[in-house]
């Protein structure tokens, strides 16, 4: 992916600067330029939070620059043409079409967003090469100057989410069989059997269950047939360690 | 789809609250549920824009009605388990899983989002059926509670942007077969012919022209035509209405 920039067009309010740094920062992207902005101050800077350097480290460019320095220039609005006839606001894509568009893209991908109460003006977008936005409901269209763009680097960014263990194939099979033994011992009906432990297969195929989660299950049955066959107890309802240790 | 509710438990700055439903109904909700907020007095206001209605609309209530009242509860959280073993906060599941998980519910679904220092309380994450985590940049990874409302309503929504009229294949190979001419009249070589044509398809069907852009691409090639063969002039570039009328 290139290096992405975030270029904010004669922004208004400084808290609404403050906060673009912010979720700027949330999503890995650090490189901010201002063209005209309004002074940043106390607000901006609480608004920031933990993205001081971000605010402090923001560029003041003009258009013209931004334009000899990107790859690629995209411009953001909320106000879309309704007719290809109308080529300054068409044709106009998604921030997740954005992301497809420019993965090849090598340098700086500068998308500009406009003017809280104007977005950016014809001869602005005119000098984009690609038309973004974020489609909105109609009862509402126009987003927060720091939530549209909150909304472009997350999808831009496209983070993964953690990895965890989850119980393997191994594992469920030997818990299904565990049930089968559990329902023998409780006289479950043969007759039903075989429905009843496909249910329980597709609830919890479909739960996808963490290692913990199968083993807690195993550990109950297990529990059970202690009682129920006057086994010695153990406490061993599953494979984490126990709390204090 | 069900019904979404977004469920603030124990906002602490009533700019955020105000943020909060003014993003809510940029996606289309409306249904705030507030759990022991801070007051809402004009910076509410000021932020809420023109949701004034979903922050006047916004219920006071508290968890035990919020649980009794949905069919799914969904608590999110900046912080995330790392081990199967701690399962407050695992499994985990993104706003994109999140909307899949959800799309066959009836009635209300829930989605708890905590105070803006600390989050939900471990007692609070508890009572929630699942957990949705909003992947961010280890550089920053806490989010403003108003753009977490907002990614999490953005991607719940799941918008379509506008469609417009691209050129169709018919169009298309009319297009290609007009640069044909074109290249003859400018005795372009026949032996490179195909392989600049080829270039010539390659280069537009990826980049999709809408109609206009497709018969401007005509239109050009015509007046060159004309000049070329000294015909008379026409000013019919394209098909769209000239401006001003």
């Amino acid at each position: 992916m290139p290096e992405i920039q975030v270029v904010l067009v004669n922004p208004l309010y400084e808290g609404n600067v403050g906060s673009v740094a912010r979720v700027m920062k949330n999503f890995g992207y650090t490189h901010l330029a201002l063209v005209d902005p309004c002074p940043l101050r106390n607000e901006a800077r609480a608004m920031a939070s933990h993205a001081q350097d971000v605010l402090e480290n923001a560029r003041r460019v003009t258009l013209d620059e931004v334009l000899a320095e990107s790859a690629v220039v995209v411009a953001t609005t909320g106000e879309v043409a309704k007719s290809v006839c109308t080529p300054t606001r068409m044709p106009y894509y998604t921030p997740h079409e954005l992301k497809e568009m420019i993965a090849d893209v090598d340098g700086t991908v500068s998308v500009l967003f406009g003017r809280e109460n104007s977005g950016l003006l014809n001869e602005e977008l005119s000098r984009a090469g690609i038309i973004c936005t974020i489609p909105t409901s109609p009862i509402y269209p126009i987003l927060n100057l720091s939530h549209a763009v909150g909304i472009v680097c997350y999808e831009l960014a496209d983070l993964q989410r953690g990895e965890y263990a989850l119980a393997s194939p191994f594992e469920m099979e030997s818990l299904y069989a565990h049930m089968d033994r559990f329902l023998d011992l409780v006289d479950h009906p043969p007759h039903k059997r075989e429905i009843t432990l496909l249910l329980a297969r597709r609830l919890l195929s479909r739960a996808m269950p963490t290692i913990r989660e199968a083993s807690t299950i195993h550990g109950i049955l297990r529990r059970t047939e202690q009682r129920l066959t006057g086994a010695l107890p153990r406490n061993d309802d599953d494979t984490c360690p126990p709390k204090g240790t």
